[in-house]
Order: C-alpha cells, then sequence, then structure tokens
C-alpha cells in the first residue's frame, strides 16, 4: 500500500455506486455529504415527503437526485440509509422487501440512522426477506442538534461521533463488515450492542434528557412569556434540546415506551426525595447529601469527556 | 461634561473607598473583579471561612486583603457585599448590625448577590436597625458557571449580565440609587422588582432547571458508570448545571422552599401527563401536540434571546 499524506483524503475500504436515502433531514443529509466526502458512495437519489427539502438538498449539492417516491428512490441501489423519523422505517421497510421481489438489484447493506433500534430491528425481521434481512444492521448516530431539516446539514456532524451498531443474529458477517467500514468512512467510532441494550442505555441517556427538557419549558407556560427574558445560561443549556423536531421525538418517545415510562417514573421519584428534602425540617444534610451526589457524577463525567 | 472616549474607562458615577466582601467565591470574586474594573472602589477586605481561597483572591489581585472575621472586614467599611450562600447571610446580617451598635462608621450601600430575594430581605428586616435597613438593596445577578470557586472568577461573567434589584419599602431613595450605579458599574443591565416576584420567576426559570439537571444526574446513578461514555451533547448540556456547588444549591432551595415545592411538583405533572401520552394506545397525536408545544416555546425563546 502506498503511503499516504495525512492531508490526502483516505481512499475508502468501502464504496456503493449508488445510495438510495430515505428521510432528508439533518442527520439524513449530513450522512450523505460525510459519506459522499470521503469518497464511499458515488450518487445519491433521495426521498423525504418534504419535496421543498429534497429540492434544496439537490440544488445545494448534498444528493444527487431528488425521488419522486420511495421505491423510485431504491431502485437499484446498493446501500440504502434509512434517516426518516423512526416511526416511519416499518413502511420503509415494506418497501424495500417489495422492490427486492419485483426485480431490481437487492443492496449489498441496509442501514438506519434511528435512535431507537428494537422496534427498527423488529420491523426488519418482520418485513424483509431473509437474503435482505442478512444485509441489515441497525445503527445510530449519537450526533444531533437542536434544530432539523437538512438546511443544518453538515459533514462534521458525524466526524469523531460515536455510532451505535446493533446487529441481529440475522446479520450477515458481511453486512456487519460492510457496515463498519460505512459508518467509519463518515467519520464514526463505532460501538456494537445489542439493540435492548441501545435502547436501555439511550432511554437513560438522552430520551429522558429530551423528556425533562420539553417537561421544564411546559412548565413556563404558565407564566407570563416575558418572564424568559430572564433567564440565564442554565436555563438556556438545560432545556437547549427542547427545540428538537415533534415528530421524530413523538416516534421516539413511543419505539422506546417501556424504557422511557421506567425513567419517567425514576425522574419524578427522584424529584419527590428531592421534594421531601426540600421540605424537612432538618439542617439541610439530607438535601445537601441529594445534591452532592448529582455534583459529583456530573463533575466526574465532565472530567473523563 | 468633557467628551470621552469609547476605549476609555468612564469615570465612576459611584465610588467606595472600602468594600466589604463578605464569601469569596465565583460570583464575589467576579463581583470584586469588575467593580476594582470599573474604578467603583478602592479598597476591598473580603472574609470568607474558606481561609486558602482568601489567600488566593489576595495573591492573584482579586481582593486587597483578607479579613480573619466578618466583623474585620466590615470595620468602617462604605459598602457591603453580601456574597455567601443565602443560608448564611442572616448570619452576616447580624453581624452587620453589631458592628453599627459598637461605633464603626455606617456604610452608605449594603447589597447582596443571593439567588434568593424573599429570604434575604426578610432577615435584613429582621436583624438591621431602621438606618442601616434604608441602606440595604437586595440583588441578584443572573451570571453564574457550573464550576464554583473564586479560582473560576471573571469580570466579564457580570459584563451585559441581567440583574434584579430587589428594594423594598425600607430602602431609601439615595440607597437605591447608589445599588443601581454600582451594579450598572460592574457591567451589569438593572431590572427591578419585588422580592417575592423574583423568588417565583427564578424558581421557574433558575432554581427547577438546575432541581431537574441534579435529578437527571442521580437517575444515571442507577446504571454502569461507562454508559456515560455513550451520552451526546444533549445529556451534557441538560445536565452541565448539575455540577453546581452543593452548599448554595441547598440554601436556594430552602430558602425559595415554598416556590420549589410547587415548581418541582408542577414538573411531575407534566412528566405524568407526558407519560399518559407516550403509553396511549393512540396515533401519538396528543404526544406530538405535547412535544410540539414544548419545541414552539423554546423556538421563540431561541429567537428572543
Amino acid at each position: 500500500m502506498p503511503p499516504t499524506s495525512a492531508l490526502a483524503t483516505p481512499a475508502p475500504t468501502v464504496r456503493f455506486e449508488r445510495m438510495a436515502l430515505i428521510g432528508c433531514g439533518l442527520i439524513g443529509g449530513s450522512v450523505a455529504l460525510a459519506l459522499k466526502a470521503a469518497g464511499a458512495v458515488g450518487c445519491i437519489h433521495a426521498y423525504s415527503p418534504n419535496s421543498a427539502e429534497l429540492q434544496w438538498a439537490v440544488q445545494h449539492g448534498i444528493i444527487t437526485q431528488a425521488a419522486t417516491s420511495v421505491d423510485a428512490a431504491l431502485t437499484d441501489a446498493d446501500l440504502i440509509v434509512l434517516a426518516t423519523p423512526v416511526g416511519a422505517m416499518p413502511t420503509v421497510l415494506q418497501h424495500i422487501a417489495t422492490c427486492a421481489t419485483h426485480g431490481s438489484n437487492p443492496p449489498t447493506l441496509i442501514t438506519d440512522v434511528g435512535s431507537t433500534k428494537a422496534n427498527v430491528l423488529a420491523a426488519a425481521a418482520q418485513y424483509l426477506p431473509p437474503a435482505l434481512l442478512a444485509r441489515f444492521v441497525g445503527a445510530h448516530p449519537i450526533a444531533g442538534r437542536e434544530v432539523s431539516g437538512v438546511q443544518h446539514a453538515s459533514a462534521h456532524l458525524l466526524t469523531h461521533a460515536r455510532l451505535i451498531l446493533t446487529p441481529s443474529a440475522h446479520s450477515s458477517a458481511a453486512a456487519l463488515n460492510a457496515a463498519h467500514q460505512l459508518w467509519t468512512a463518515a467519520g464514526c467510532r463505532i460501538h456494537s450492542m445489542s439493540a435492548d441494550e441501545h435502547d436501555a442505555i439511550f432511554a437513560a441517556l438522552s430520551h429522558l434528557p429530551h423528556l425533562a427538557a420539553f417537561a421544564l419549558m411546559h412548565a413556563t407556560l404558565d407564566h407570563p412569556a416575558q418572564w424568559l427574558e430572564l433567564a440565564g445560561s442554565g436555563f438556556r443549556d438545560t432545556t437547549r434540546i427542547a427545540a428538537s423536531s415533534p415528530a421524530m421525538w413523538r416516534d421516539i418517545f413511543r419505539a422506546n415506551r417501556t424504557h422511557m415510562l421506567a425513567q419517567s417514573q425514576r425522574l419524578r421519584q427522584v424529584l419527590q426525595d428531592f421534594e421531601a428534602a426540600i421540605a424537612a425540617a432538618d439542617d439541610g444534610q439530607a438535601l445537601h447529601a441529594l445534591i452532592t451526589a448529582a455534583s459529583q457524577a456530573r463533575a466526574q463525567y465532565r472530567s473523563n469527556p
């Protein structure tokens, strides 16, 4: 192998000629940009029900062509990336199954960017024929912003982002290898775990913080809007992600329903523990201990980013 | 009046020769730096039970002298700034009252930086003789960081920060005017309201987000610590303020107990509303509406910073 300059784009270890991108928002657009920059994909045919967003993506060189339907985007794709809200993925998987049985060349790899994994995996197992199911490897890039839409897409969103692969017993070694190479080419650092483990972890680390941020904004709705002008950086940061896409988060909360309900109940229990310590006619030691445990855990997390 | 260059430090409209700073942490140190930079104070005598912090502040030119007691710091001060956790302020106010009755020259202005105001005002009314109570004007700079300690102090922390003045019926016009000029000199944008209104607003805008951040960190303590390595920017921002000072927040939550309990209960109610919508066997419309209300409110807030 010839030596490569650190400044040159390394030769991709994986290459797809035609990528079907279903869903073309912040993450889908960022994936398209990152894979094109890495030379890992040739042309990108994308479909989104939001045709304005799709046109914008063509005009700004994020995708090659705006497909007029899911099936048109899927035709002859050797790589399929699902980047819709997770609630729409079962329908897309049904399209993929139908296309394959109608003689279109089967894709080499099917992957997704959903924030929940067990439901997507279950839909894949339900709808995909075995030959395609072997080529499906679920993925979740830990990247996002509080703004949505392809207008905010950036290849850098994925650079050094962690990405969780959730292979199933059905995934072939070849597909798993291809998924690993694809997401590495996009700039991600790969972790691998089961879909169930993923969903439990991200209910606590991502979905619950989003729920808390939404709930904090709701708590302000009781008050005059001009109060918010007095808010400081604590409020700003704590609620930043409350501006996230409603459709995306509706689907995530419902897809990860069991874990979410458990996490929300746990959060309410902790709040009740705090309330008891706040109300107590003592010297404040119990409340101090509760805050100290949280403060130390957060300081420890900060020191190990 | 001669024209002044925009680059020159404007002549201060208020000037104190000797400032007593009681409590010398992140905010106290930042106030000292900002007032010195503005030329609004001469020497600063500070007291803190943390003598290491006090020495650090002397060595780094943040304060003029480390006092060995509250009373020593207060002697002959024409300006007193209370920058302790709010739970310690009643004791400091008792010291101020005692000093004044022992022949020390009375201060022109007594102010504080506490995040709660009704309890500080009540303590001032309880302990200060009428002549001193007239010179007390409570203040709350909306500035802070998730780190504590004078080592992190910076004059810029107060630049353009909003500051809430909570004058009482006892405050003299001269003291109120002096407080306005002092905090303006420190770089703050002044708002004025009653202590009760302040405490209601900041329970919602600041104290509840801190409680939520502490509670979110507690919810992660149930899980293996290495999970946190997978957390993304949402978790990071939502929990940033959970690293804040335990003693400071214990005092704030307890000082603002009634509002805090109401806010926490409100937050738990909202979480229950979300849980019902997540659990519902419907098309997700109720959940979508709940998230949309939060998302729109946050986007609206972002657009009017």
